[in-house]
């Protein structure tokens, strides 16, 4: 587990922990290049190597984070790239699979926090504690949910920490007690409703994380109703309504009667470039009862009142900073401009003769590469053309076959990576 | 629950949710002021009124926080504090019960976050996605924890709502499986391990919240004995460890052989008057591990990679800054400047005749009022003397009969305080 050379030396915490996130920081940006970023190598001092140590305390590993299988998905998409690298370190790896945004802050919306940030040192503007925010354990081990498939890994991942499921079944990639509904190019991305059986919550989002598809209208309505004559809770995650080009709703809240059925969590990650600074909010409809009548926004307030003390003041200034009328519109130009890098990936691939979903109201492209192991296809990507991309199956059974090609980085890194791959798939 | 007067109009969570946590931030300082404070005034415009909705789902609520006791400690005194401004508006009502910082935050600290606000609107110095942080469901719901008692609640609370205890037990104010440790004058404040049974998890905190009582370097070492002896861990909570004037431990791996017992936390809250801005650290060493083998700092890893993204970049930017020199140095003021507000309470009640514990080593008070109900104790000096403290009883059984008076205020604001205790307790 831990690997030191001798009591004296210094580990890093790579192996130990099978996660090189830590030291990649350096080089996450695409192209390796000196930056004023916080410091990042972290190593740990031990003075007595861990595998001397044949105590172990008496208390039980916690059974449902043995469930999980392997680490989560990003990890281990840094640990390839982290090993291509070892093998190349010449390599210029442009990096489209984590969906992490790269293009700076608009001013006016860092100008809040640092704003903020000053007048946290006067004697009028200095806060304390705020008002609370977050989740956590809100609706306990005994529930079942379902998924779309594929779908965003946290929320399966989360589940299964939770207790809510049973063990990994390898031959079908999926969790017992979860129901995994398929998207695919078959339905329109849009689950046959009439074949999921009631589950107690119901995880959407829209646009969709990985597969970019929005939901219609029509589309949520019947969700809606489902919900409603199954007695259940959707679960709405709209962190990309920004990226809507057509009218398909930004929020679940558009559909009547989803107050009875819904709650709605988004996110200024990737409209304000927040990934770091971390700001969140969640919609919890007063009309929303568990089935004793007791409301579900009352638990919530107790769990994040008890367990949390909310997001950061200085990042709701930046919150604030950002629905101002010149952050909106700040914001709508950073949407705009990973929309304009989504273009040219769907150009790209559509030229090469793929087809490729998504995209037009999400910053992601999900290419189909039918009869191909999704890893495979990820390793020929990262290996011939030194671009990282995420393998659908990754995201679920659902998402074998698919890549998911984010549309986050610089300009001229998006333009690099098509002519890479042009160069590859010709 | 909820309560609306018409379709139309706006309701205020406060009547919903039965906390006003948030519309008294604006008076929150001592004494009304105006402040360029966040807008904390919530409406929610509702269109149909609850009452009106029979439609309930069939998911039902989290059983384990049904088992909680009323609200969070906190939101209850706020409640009264409310209730007490109510019916006399023009009093000054001064706080010394939530242990919320006041003073403003030093310049080098926020310098440090205004700066790095900034950079994040340049190319070189964005950055995306940090380190991963943060603590979920580590230990399941399947191990039981001791406390000392009195403690902070949630450390309790989080217990219940994990599914780690039985029902509360009004008789004897403890839930059930949960140990709860007595810490009393009578033990020095460090509870008699002797007739401690086994539990997997013990949570420790010195210097405690709320007795101010910082263990010794012989009681720590009975306590890492002990863990070591019944194979359990130690959660160690240091928050207030500057605040240390003797030589009592700053940390449990002052003792040899704690990384095989134990893993520490703290916070930034109580130095730099980071309540707001939101930066702690948890330290898991490799050393620790499950009754397999297992390290618990894998994890704890893993949860964090999955459902947490870490402290906003922002906040850790002042991390950096209140680790350099000078930051040291500011935070070394800052404590010594609450120091001082807890020697004056000290002073005043052992003028009065009290007998008064903790101080020394912590920014809390803990006084004694023998044979008096600790809720009755709150309430007379709140509308005696319009100041705001916090019931011993509200930290566990062991806390009736003492009420926590807290260090943090401006200086006239304690000054005023001990000015009105004299007069109420003359």
């Amino acid at each position: 587990m831990a690997t030191t050379a001798s009591p004296s030396t210094t580990t890093t915490p790579r192996s130990f922990l099978s996660s090189p996130s830590f030291s990649l920081r350096a080089s996450k940006s695409n192209h390796l290049r000196t930056t004023r970023r916080l410091p990042v190598n972290v190593r740990c001092a031990s003075s007595s190597p861990a595998a001397d140590t044949s105590y172990t305390t008496k208390v039980s590993r916690n059974a449902n984070i043995a469930k999980l299988q392997a680490g989560y998905l990003f990890p281990e998409i840094a640990r390839r790239r982290a090993a291509h690298l070892l093998k190349h370190p010449d390599a210029k790896i442009i990096s489209l699979g984590i969906g992490d945004t790269t293009e700076p802050i608009p001013e006016v919306i860092t100008n809040a926090m640092a704003e903020r940030a000053h007048a946290l040192s006067t004697v009028d503007g200095y806060s304390g504690y705020g008002a609370e925010q977050g989740e956590k354990v809100l609706f306990g081990s005994k529930v079942k949910i379902a998924v779309q498939d594929p779908s965003y890994p946290a929320y399966v991942d989360s589940s299964v920490i939770m207790g809510q499921t049973d063990l990994y079944q390898q031959d079908v990639q999926k969790y017992g007690n979860i129901e995994y509904m398929r998207c695919s190019p078959e339905n329109g991305f849009f689950p046959d409703l009439s074949k999921v059986p009631r589950t107690d919550i119901i995880f959407f989002c829209s646009p969709n994380n990985p597969t970019g598809a929005a939901a219609s209208r029509d589309q949520l309505t019947q969700l809606v109703k489902f919900a409603k004559d199954n007695g259940s809770i959707i679960v709405y995650d709209s962190a990309y309504a920004m990226y809507i080009s057509d009218d398909s709703p930004k929020s679940i809240f558009e559909i009547p009667g989803a107050k009875e059925v819904a709650l709605e969590t988004a996110s200024f990650s990737k409209y304000a470039g927040f990934t770091g600074v971390r700001l969140g909010w969640t919609v919890v409809p007063k009309e929303l009862l568990f089935s004793d009548g007791h409301p579900v926004a009352k638990d919530f307030n107790r769990i994040v009142c008890t367990s949390f003390n909310g997001a950061s003041t200085i990042s709701q200034a930046g919150g604030l900073g950002c629905l101002s009328p010149e952050g909106l519109k700040a914001m709508q130009d950073v949407v705009g401009f990973y929309k304009e890098n989504t273009k040219i990936i769907v150009d790209t691939f559509e030229s090469l003769g793929f087809n490729v979903y998504g995209a037009k109201n999400a910053p992601y492209v999900w290419v189909h590469f039918p009869g191909r192991n999704s890893w495979d296809v990820f390793a020929e990507i990262l290996e011939k053309a030194n671009v990282v991309t995420t393998p659908g199956s990754g995201f679920g059974p659902g998402g074998e076959g698919f890549v998911r090609v984010s549309a986050f980085g610089h300009r001229e890194n998006i333009i690099e990576a098509a002519r890479r791959l042009k160069q590859l798939y010709k």
